[in-house]
């Protein structure tokens, strides 16, 4: 056996997104062992070959959002609809960072401040490509409803709104918006979890999952059932004591609709983040 | 939802990969519900994304030989060793031809016809990246046994040796090879039957294996347990009527250590046929 090559910060996400969409039991989403009715394993896995091409051109240093809306527009070349969009937000400015050579707090937050008007531009336009579940945007912010897509850019740029300072607006109420403008707090802790975690790298990204669920609650959640129901889910994580256990969560979540996609989103960034910093495959 | 671009050769060959191994059962092999021993479903999708920049320069026309070392030692970069080294083999060449705009038996006979010795050689240098199954080398041929790695080199240059010619020499014992000299007829039938099946893709692929299997008995079984349990195998595979049975077969054969990987790897080549002709994901 000759000694083979490191991957590079565009493949370890791309891997990054297929570990953890084949982490199980991940209760609520999709995962090895279980399909969502619309939304397939099938579709994860090419959603993460469609998004590549972004996540290279984000460590190739271009704009943030550019990259982002290609890795976007990647990703929607199947017929699931939108299987990574919230984990290819964690991920652009993650690669970015690791191919500046600098994946630290710090680093990222480098990546987040450097951001532009454009990029919140950008941003909205790769919503178009697939159906973004948010909420209500804040009294006063209508006119930057993720869901306007390129209609919102006039407001963005009479805003003069940077994509940092739209994840600003967004991280009371959006997990993934909280990670941007913390530092990616969360993400960080993770990965330095699932490194110290033993056994296959699937496993530990379900457990990973679990964590996080039980940390606090799922916006997706949230956004999607109040913020009652998300507390509920936070509280069923945390009493799972293993995978086993978890399985039988994963069977509750399906039959009542809980979908904890934020939970998977940051999941799979802490991987990435696990992967550069050495873990083995 | 905006229209989004096609995947690219290097793409929906990667993504065939994915798919592949995804299928399930297909028994005897690692697949969505089964690892083997120390071989796991993670192995084949880090495989699969390290295999990448080798299936794009087999794309941009890159000598064949120089693409597939380049895919394998990419695929390399996992610890559960030879994941893909087959499928690989039977990849390259139809990325080739689907780049070169013709995916037809002719247009990929006409891509093993221009190897050169040169090719050969690489083929025996992708080799020492992975442990390689293979039976022991015809008499008379000893100073090709694959298992020689680059010290083949000489051995292959006096006899002025082709890729073409090498799988020539390998096709009576090896159904990749088979395909190779053979204008790829079950590939492309196969692709036509999973284009012409319904339901997931997934599902599609383990149909497709079946199929496959019940057809002619598996190379790799032969070598690895002889052509009394390879015509066996094929038998049981053929009694099989559905998925459902297939289940059962599955773990008759992870029981038993059969593992038919040749018709892995003819159904990872047929996915990738099947999703150039439009096979939607």
């Amino acid at each position: 056996m000759t000694s083979e090559p490191a991957r590079s910060p565009a493949e370890n996400a791309e891997l990054a997104l297929l570990l953890e969409v084949a982490g199980t039991p991940k209760p609520g989403n999709v995962d090895r062992h279980r399909d969502l009715p619309d939304l397939h394993f099938e579709h994860f896995l090419a959603g993460a070959v469609g998004a590549r091409p972004g996540l290279e051109r984000a460590a190739e240093g271009d704009p943030v959002g550019e990259a982002f809306e290609a890795a976007v527009s990647g990703m929607a070349t199947q017929r699931g609809g939108n299987t990574q969009f919230g984990c290819l937000l964690l991920l652009v400015p993650l690669v970015r960072a690791a191919a500046e050579g600098d994946l630290s707090p710090a680093g990222v937050a480098d990546v987040v401040a450097a951001t532009t008007v454009d990029d919140a531009v950008a941003f909205y336009r790769a919503a178009e490509h697939v159906d973004v579940a948010v909420g209500d945007p804040p009294t006063g912010a209508e006119d930057l409803d993720l869901r306007r897509g390129a209609d919102a850019e006039p407001a963005i740029r009479e805003r003069e709104l940077t994509l940092e300072g739209l994840m600003a607006l967004s991280a009371p109420a959006d997990g993934n918006a909280a990670e941007w403008v913390g530092g990616f707090e969360r993400t960080f802790a993770t990965a330095e979890r699932v490194l110290a975690d033993e056994g296959p790298v699937t496993d530990r990204a379900a457990r990973a999952f679990l964590d996080l669920l039980a940390d606090r609650p799922d916006t997706l959640v949230t956004i999607q059932h109040g913020e009652a129901v998300a507390r509920e889910v936070r509280e069923r994580a945390g009493a799972v004591e293993d995978l086993e256990q978890a399985e039988a969560l994963a069977e509750e979540f399906a039959a009542e609709g809980i979908n904890p996609g934020t939970t998977a989103d940051l999941t799979a960034a802490a991987l990435f983040v696990a992967l550069e910093r050495g873990l083995d495959v």
